[in-house]
């Protein structure tokens, strides 16, 4: 399988699919199409060559394109179900695909006040963001909602780590390069979230990228 | 099952959700819970005691509680496989999945700029906002592109009707009431979505609703 991403700093929506694909040790090759800054356009042209709509994430296996984060996790847990992409027990089962599908269709003021910017330190930007938007603050309470009911509170979000908390990777990156507050509990995710190995790659792939 | 949804001629989320109940014929009754117009917010009262998001839909499965209209269409499709919700055909089934899912994330301008009201004629509006609006326009380009994919032109999204095209409905309706221009095939696609029982039933209902 093919996985085509964009810039790992910046891309949120590839990182969803690739920590799914890292974290559950799928076979995978990883293709980096970075987003163009210049004029030349040739971000566009090259994933237009592969879907046309022409986005990061795509997936490609074999002659299957899959597009959209989302169902390229669904397909990967249809396609390797003894990996239990989502958790096998039924309850947390639907509450992954709930929380994902949330995420997925939601939170659309997060999306785009607090872009995804892994280098950056975006601070200051982030406390004026947040004193100004309502909106913001009303979005980080329901993230915050989801995540206090997860079933241990220093584990996943629906058990052993699951597509669900790839969906809700990128938004710990915005809060810590925007600095947002969170309660403790909340706190206590992010750092599961923070030490663990497929986050901990993306986060280096990302820091290394000129 | 229990599915509670909105106001049949506004909710475009509730929509996809029942459309998939009903052209499947699944077992289901349908609770409508109005959206308040009064400031005694009794939609989210008892929106709130079901499920802490407080949206439409929801839908109720003994002890299990499905929220989101996308997870809820997974949760069938998985509940009842015998009905192929997703088409069987594998490469369909991905298109399926893909499309459903860039509809469930994008497409912000539409729902944005033309909010889903059947009753309502609405062309001299949508007019103008043809008239103003790129992004609009870029968008319903994307639309007729991914109709124009699909495999009999007298046919639906990914072959018979399936979850795909639940998630198209409520994007043919605000095209009716906006007046928004379509193609000859995307006009074709349209006819076919409009004769099809589930959505008249729906259409039906919008109707009725004082
Ligand atoms: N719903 C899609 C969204 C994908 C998306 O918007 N990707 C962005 C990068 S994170 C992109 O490719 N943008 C380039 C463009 O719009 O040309 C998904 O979940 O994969
Ligand atoms: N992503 C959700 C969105 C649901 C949604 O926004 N529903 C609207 C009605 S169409 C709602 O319940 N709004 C009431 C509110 O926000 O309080 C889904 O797909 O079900």
């Amino acid at each position: 399988m093919r996985l085509y991403i964009g810039n790992k700093n910046l891309s949120s929506w590839s990182m969803r699919a690739w920590l799914v694909c890292t974290a559950f040790d799928l076979p995978f090759e990883e293709i980096v199409v970075p987003f163009s800054q210049a004029p030349d356009c040739s971000f566009q042209q090259t994933m237009q060559r592969i879907h046309p709509n022409g986005k990061v994430p795509a997936l490609q296996d074999g002659d299957v394109l899959v597009w959209d984060s989302l169902a390229i996790c669904e397909y990967l847990a249809e396609r390797f179900p003894e990996k239990a992409l989502y958790p096998k027990d039924a309850q947390q089962r639907v509450r992954a695909r709930c929380i994902s599908a949330e995420m997925h269709s939601s939170f659309m003021q997060l999306r785009q006040l607090c872009g995804m910017n892994i280098k950056a330190d975006l601070r200051e930007a982030g406390a004026g963001l947040w004193a100004e938007h309502e909106g913001l603050r009303k979005e980080m309470q329901r993230i915050e909602q989801i995540w206090a009911g997860r079933p241990q509170s220093d584990g996943f979000l629906c058990g052993n780590f699951s597509i669900a908390d790839a969906f809700y990777a990128p938004v710990i990156m915005r809060i810590q390069s925007y600095g947002l507050p969170l309660s403790q509990d909340a706190q206590r995710y992010m750092q599961t979230m923070l030490t663990h190995s497929s986050v901990q790659a993306w986060v280096l792939g990302a820091q290394a990228e000129i």
